[in-house]
């Protein structure tokens, strides 16, 4: 494969893999299986998921509803506080697929109702300690209100109770996750009680890669909705979601310029292919992506204490050893597996295979 | 205008003013003015330099190269350590326009000179303190590698030194940014006073937007390469760079969702509209933006005491006042003034003028 430039490439194989993992997870369980497409936004990687049996999808804006449609899929959740700015595209969704919003106030649902022509699914978000979004989980007078709503129109199928423990993410370690998990699962099924009688198909719906990717048992919950375990990165890795070698994807990049007396390597790939997404390394550092060589189309193992050390638009400055500094190359080309892949995949244009194939994508 | 979803909205008088300030400096201090088009990467904003008679260019890549020279630009520097790996293109372009581009070692032009067509013009990248790349400025060693291959071919056309005081933007004020520059100018005439005997030509370039605009003497440098300056932002502002009404960009985002209970609005809009580039408040809290109403198709002043706290993916959390929580809606659109304007423009598909027109750009 010829490679010049900053380039997204996909590992096919290992995508394929973690996808069939979640799957089978998911069908073990008897969970309703709905992955974000937010990560990868590709017609073509969804086609993988497709082979797996999914037929339902979650995405985060409506232009990525309008995409996905376009390629026959036909059940999808809009997973973002409605914006009701966009009841165009609501109304045309609505009438081609089985369209499902989320709500967290009953102002968002009464000005949706005055413009809503078809009919649609409605999830109520809530908040089970992440804070980003979402009702309080016991905020039952917040959520009868929307119920109220709900029950005088037939525009509005309730589907259940939605939450993304992003919390996880901050997580030290496994444990922690899977206590985090628990609490959320624990809060949701105290609401499905109070729920259930009224409304006995209503669903409890959860998200976040880290609890879905080390959870085996999903007793309580009804529907997974992760994304990010398609390609994994460095965060998941650190936070344990996955192996090294379960991570699908990485910024291959050309070395442009080489500081011997600092050890550092400067690659053409910058904050407009790797964004500005950072961890902090054990010994209290900033960076922004490991460091692989990148050979026979492959890359392998990160490098030893080799990492980005800071992003400009378009330069990435490496730092590295003396020993591995003087393997290195100008001209060579090196993969950065990326700290968070679903902001590195949306920078790309497009994706390369590592057999050389492009994988187009959603760019809106 | 009609506004639906995250819409990165420029304010041409604005901006236009910034570049007749900047042309004008430029000339009463009788420096070339190449101003770097990485920021907007627009042909139409590039015809606004035009007007105000500009016709020498720096871009970040071969790729934003190629788009300008299709637009009539016809003497580009490419100010990024050069991509051997990228020959074809640079075979192409030096064909068709005055070609510059950015060396740093030996090695590299050695390569360059082995696949190159045509002559190109060559600056050398000089490292006055900021550390990211370039040769250090003393190091008159490495310097004179790179001349002793230029002597030898009539392919390269030396131009002469070139620097990126990048340190600039961690000052903490305006006198700071004047030592860094006086420091860098000073650094460059004691290279240029070595070599001028040899290049009579050899010239001094410059670079940084936070120099550029505070410095009104330009004695001792023969070029300017300012990017930023066109649109500004949150951080050119703090550094003291300019006025807040001298900002002509901001991302324009729906609100949707509100937290009463700890004073937070919701937008759509994330970190794939405003990047995750952030700045510590004076109380050491990360934001990623300010934040104005839009009105009348414009933005005024920030909202006091109001910031963007955090980004995921597509949504944006403000912290704000009791006060100016209640007075913000579900469904109206609030202008996010960026932190970082080139990798919120980068971001971009297009652009939208106040006036509601379309302004497009190269997406590479």
């Amino acid at each position: 494969m010829k490679i010049t430039k900053p380039t997204f490439v996909i590992d096919a194989s290992i995508c394929k893999n973690n996808i069939h993992r979640m799957a089978e997870k998911a069908q073990n369980n008897k969970v309703q299986f709905r992955p974000h497409f937010k990560t990868h936004q590709s017609a073509e990687i969804a086609g993988w998921f497709r082979n797996e049996g999914v037929g339902t999808i979650t995405v985060s804006s409506l232009e990525m509803a309008k995409y996905f449609a376009g390629y026959g899929w036909k059940d999808i959740l809009v997973a973002f506080p409605v914006n009701i700015l966009e009841i165009e595209s609501i109304n045309q969704l609505a009438l081609e697929i089985k369209l499902s919003l989320t709500v967290e106030s009953d102002y968002s649902v009464l000005t949706l109702l005055s413009g809503l022509k078809h009919s649609v699914g409605l999830y109520i978000k809530i908040d089970t300690g992440y804070h980003r979004t979402g009702i309080d989980y016991n905020n039952f007078n917040e959520i009868e209100k929307i119920l109220r709503l709900i029950r005088q129109t037939k525009k509005l199928e309730f589907i259940g109770f939605l939450t993304h423990s992003g919390h996880t993410y901050q997580s030290k370690n496994v444990d922690e996750i899977q206590g985090i998990y628990q609490d959320s699962v624990d809060k949701l099924n105290q609401l499905k009680l109070k729920f259930i009688n009224e409304f006995p198909d209503l669903i409890l719906s959860i998200g976040d890669t880290p609890s879905c990717s080390i959870i085996e048992n999903f007793d309580g919950v009804d529907e997974i909705r992760p994304g990010n375990f398609v390609f994994f990165d460095v965060m998941q890795y650190q936070l344990g979601s996955c192996d090294f070698n379960d991570i699908g994807v990485s910024v291959v990049c050309p070395v442009v310029a080489k500081h011997a007396g600092r050890n550092e390597i400067v690659i053409y790939g910058g904050a407009v292919h790797l964004s500005k997404e950072k961890l902090i390394s054990k010994i209290g550092e900033d960076y922004f992506g490991l460091v692989s060589l990148f050979k026979g189309d492959k890359w392998i193992k990160p490098l030893t204490d080799t990492f980005v050390k800071s992003l400009s638009q378009e330069h990435g400055i490496i730092k590295t050893t003396e020993k591995v500094f003087s393997k290195i190359e100008i001209g060579s080309l090196l993969a950065v597996i990326p700290v968070h892949a679903c902001l590195a995949a949306d920078l790309a244009r497009d994706y390369k295979s590592t057999g050389g194939s492009v994988i187009h994508k959603f760019k809106c």
